[in-house]
């Protein structure tokens, strides 16, 4: 097992090879496997530090929460992802609180916070590239919540979905986002992000050049 | 002039000593004071990279515009700010559009990002230092927009302050936020974040145990 968590952290933790060798070896005694089944809320008793998690198999979300219940996905975690966001007594300057569920049953590989946290301030390397994996991720959240904030290409998007399924039998759209941004006189890359974002929410399925709507009541609550 | 910009960097850059004295340099040479006129836009010709920006006096915000020209302020710059989030040719993982203006006349100092760039790509220490501010910033500009995206919190609260201000001659309401949170059903740091943020906006001005309402208009349009 020790095997598995250090060919696992020293593929996803880039600057393994600047962390000293004790370094090494506390992050790897200090790393476990869990398993999550599906629909499980993740969530930890102490102070809400979720920890770090290397999902091996599955799927797993990250969302934020209103106070009435609503949520927002932020974005979702998949095979070989690495998520640090959830660490928030590691990236102290995180004050906003995060949830996470399974989506799929889960294999997942936790890193001890504290530990990554103290090998974290006596290295700056380890450091640097956590803070670097934030930032990466707060960008890609930025562009999701601009895009639900504005409220506009997403409901636009979905409406011509839905119009144009209707003429379908199989609910699908046999467009290229290239075509569809045209006609939305939009860029393609607008489309593209918002339909990937659309897939990962399991509204839409994704294929060459099709579009295949999988809950077509989702879409229509985005209206 | 050299003197003043290196007293500048060596404040705002907490990881100065880890800089070699070549690389210190470099940083100074390419540094230059910017003067920008209240109201001015702020862009760069170079691919919307606008660089690194510490100001010295005055105010500036950063915004993020929706096609239709919506406007949301996710951050005001003060004296002795330092703004890394608008150097998107350092901080390569942002990849959504930032806007600036000159809230007031504003005399700023500017580092060049290429230079920044090279010295953080041969630095780790002032990379570890770009991206926790990044990391930072990105924290506060979420707690922004979770409460505008909810839009619960914002709406009670100016809806509470504009119905107290009515029996008041000055639009003053003397209560401590502590008061203002029990009436409100919530905690006092969520109604301090949100008058801070009001306060920022310009629409109130905040002093100890009572809160004066600048712009009725603008709170109005949060109904």
């Amino acid at each position: 097992m020790k095997e598995e968590i250090r060919k696992i952290l020293k593929k996803s933790l880039t600057c393994w090879d600047k962390l000293s060798i004790r370094q090494q070896n506390l992050l790897i005694d200090n790393s476990s496997f869990v398993h999550y089944c599906k629909n499980e809320f993740i969530h930890n008793t102490d102070t809400q530090c979720m920890g770090i998690f290397f999902v091996k198999s599955g799927s797993m979300r990250i969302y934020i929460n209103s106070s009435e219940g609503r949520e927002i996905t932020l974005y979702r975690l998949n095979n070989g992802s690495l998520c640090l966001l959830s660490a928030t007594c590691v990236l102290k300057s995180i004050t906003f609180d995060i949830y996470m569920d399974a989506i799929t049953d889960c294999d997942v590989m936790k890193i001890s916070p504290t530990v990554f946290s103290s090998v974290m301030n006596n290295n700056v390397y380890l450091e640097a590239f956590a803070y670097k994996e934030a930032t990466e991720r707060f960008s890609d959240i930025m562009w999701t919540l601009q895009q639900i904030l504005f409220m506009s290409f997403d409901k636009r998007l979905a409406l011509f979905l839905l119009n144009e399924s209707k003429n379908t039998p199989a609910a699908s759209i046999n467009m290229t986002h290239e075509q569809i941004a045209k006609l939305l006189g939009s860029a393609r890359e607008v489309v593209s992000r918002m339909l990937k974002y659309f897939s990962t929410e399991g509204l839409v399925k994704l294929s060459r050049g099709k579009i295949t709507i999988l809950n077509k009541t989702g879409l229509k609550k985005l209206l």
